[in-house]
């Protein structure tokens, strides 16, 4: 763990030495693609395989909850939710991550129990509060008996068909292209200095100064990845609540939560935590591992407090409101899938 | 109830001396655009607003279920289920019917209970083991507070804003483009007579010859609507099981619910039913108003015996079969919305 918070800590005296000058080094717009595993390329075929299956219900137990019920990409990516609603109504632990960028992650979930996007899908469905199957052999019955699947599987992955690899793979394939180019901070960062307000500017300012900036930086504002010191499954991981104590930490129960230690066992993951992304953060309220904070005022002022040991102005907060604002991007059109049909038989076994 | 009966009867008797001749006039493929209603014009800004309102779940008490949680469009219109699962997990009493061109029906639902789309539009989503909304005030409220929501509502419908009617006349504009054109079967209409199988063709006849077609017919294959006979808010309903004590009336529960009697309170509604469309028929499993039925074939059986008083032969089945397979039409590409951000805070009020 260590070495990362020093690798963020360099950087950050790097940025905060370039801040009055010039755009830090350690802000840079989204690369077109995020990086693609060798053992999975993309293509259109895949993709689309990948499109239907996330947004196809029969992947729960029940046939009622898809993969885009809780990361609505009509939304943002996630459900508006503390915490997700899955099959019967149960309620999952922690808050749902938006999927929209996730590919420019280097390890997934809230914990990091995930060292790939291909393996967060198979999480997801075996979790019983989530999709709920109760295991993979069920699934791949059902996704067989369906035509239009299996012929696409047999022509996508040939000689493989449906299998929990390919199922992750076309999945994975698919949330590679959840990609928000060009929020108004990118074009900032390209160069149009009108892209973003004075404000908002001010806050950019303030994000580096207040030190912010030393987890939130680099493609996906959330640390050195990828292909920044940080290889697909190691995790840029953060302690929170870092000042503990706080009237914050007790009024949301921020640290009611052991974090990664509770996936890892190992003792010094104790209230460590992915460092989230902060693009597309002013439309993914509420807050946080449990979504206890409602609003990205209240957001800003409990981060300050509990990692920066600071009390912000409410100035200070506008500005910084302002700047998150920026890194709305520009959501690619979805065209909704046409699901192979289940002829000639109902879906769920009852 | 009578006189819909004679229509019926009177179409049938038509057809029937047509068939061997030329395809009876009672069948058409589906007119270009559905009856729209005079005090609620389709434009394109509104129809966009209705199908955000369709795919957000902030329409349901939990914000968790849209529309389209039930009325998936990425499949048959419905949930594949046999009952649907609203918020929290409650079970609903009927099956879910397709969505897909309802807008050629003059009455809704199993019961005809809406007499429009627009007065369905709050029955599913004040129904409390739907979308459970307490009242259409936290709805209104709801979407006011979404600025994305409250600018088009102002700019769609002029001086009204967000009101109970205004929501109910975007999402059903939005759901009279909800058409599936150009199936086999209209094509086979048109004069192509390549369109459909010999199998499919000595379905039809059979459809005919046995009777199917007395409820089963006009442009939507569910009776004399629209602008045939009925007129908007009337409705084509039939007594089923119409044989009643078979076999099947038993396995499957058919007559445990009382129909529209229910709805109504009206004695001889007792088990009348809507004829429901047989248009995209075969991806619309389970089968009745129940669900109880899983495959196509056994709801053939079900329905020549109960209604008809007639046992098949295998290869009767077989026919028919193929001939509602040709029923299911082209779907219209769909784009996901965007839905409008609740920025600064939390959707639900938890």
């Amino acid at each position: 763990m260590r070495f990362r918070q020093i690798i963020s800590l360099l950087i950050f005296s790097f940025t905060a030495t370039l801040a009055q000058a010039e755009i830090p080094w350690a802000f840079q717009p989204l690369p077109e693609q995020p990086p693609i595993p060798e053992d999975n390329p993309q293509s259109d075929a895949k993709i689309e395989l990948g499109k239907q299956l996330f947004f196809d219900p029969r992947l729960s137990l029940t046939g009622t909850h898809s993969c885009n019920s809780c990361h609505n990409l009509a939304a943002g990516g996630e459900d508006g939710l503390a915490q997700p609603v899955g099959v019967n109504g149960s309620k999952g632990r922690r808050s749902t991550l938006t999927l929209w960028n996730a590919a420019y992650h280097t390890v997934y979930n809230w914990d990091g129990s995930s060292k790939t996007l291909e393996k967060q899908v198979w999480q997801h469905i075996l979790d019983k509060n989530v999709m709920a199957m109760p295991d993979s052999k069920t699934l791949l019955e059902r996704l067989n008996d369906i035509d239009g699947y299996r012929l696409q599987f047999d022509s996508v992955f040939e000689g493989e068909g449906v299998t929990e690899t390919t199922i992750a793979k076309a999945i994975a394939s698919f949330e590679r292209t959840l990609v928000t180019h060009n929020s108004p901070f990118d074009r900032f960062l390209n160069g149009d200095k009108q892209a973003i307000s004075d404000y908002a500017q001010q806050g950019f300012e303030q994000f580096i100064e207040i030190r912010c900036a030393s987890c939130h930086f680099w493609v996906n504002m959330a640390g050195p990845n990828p292909g920044l010191a940080l290889q697909q499954g190691e995790g840029f991981y953060e302690l929170f609540p870092n000042y503990p104590g706080t009237d914050y930490e007790k009024r949301y129960g921020l640290a009611d939560d052991i974090g990664r230690y509770d996936f890892s066992r190992i003792k010094t993951d104790k209230r460590m935590w992915r460092v989230p992304s902060l693009r597309n953060v002013a439309i993914t309220a509420p807050y946080f591992h449990n979504g206890a904070v409602k609003t990205l005022d209240e957001a800003v002022r409990v981060m300050a407090k509990t990692q920066l040991n600071r009390d912000l102005s409410g100035n200070e907060v506008t500005y910084l409101v302002e700047f998150l604002k920026t890194l709305t991007g520009e959501f690619p059109q979805i065209a909704l899938p046409r699901l192979p049909a289940t002829p000639k038989r109902t879906v769920m076994k009852e």
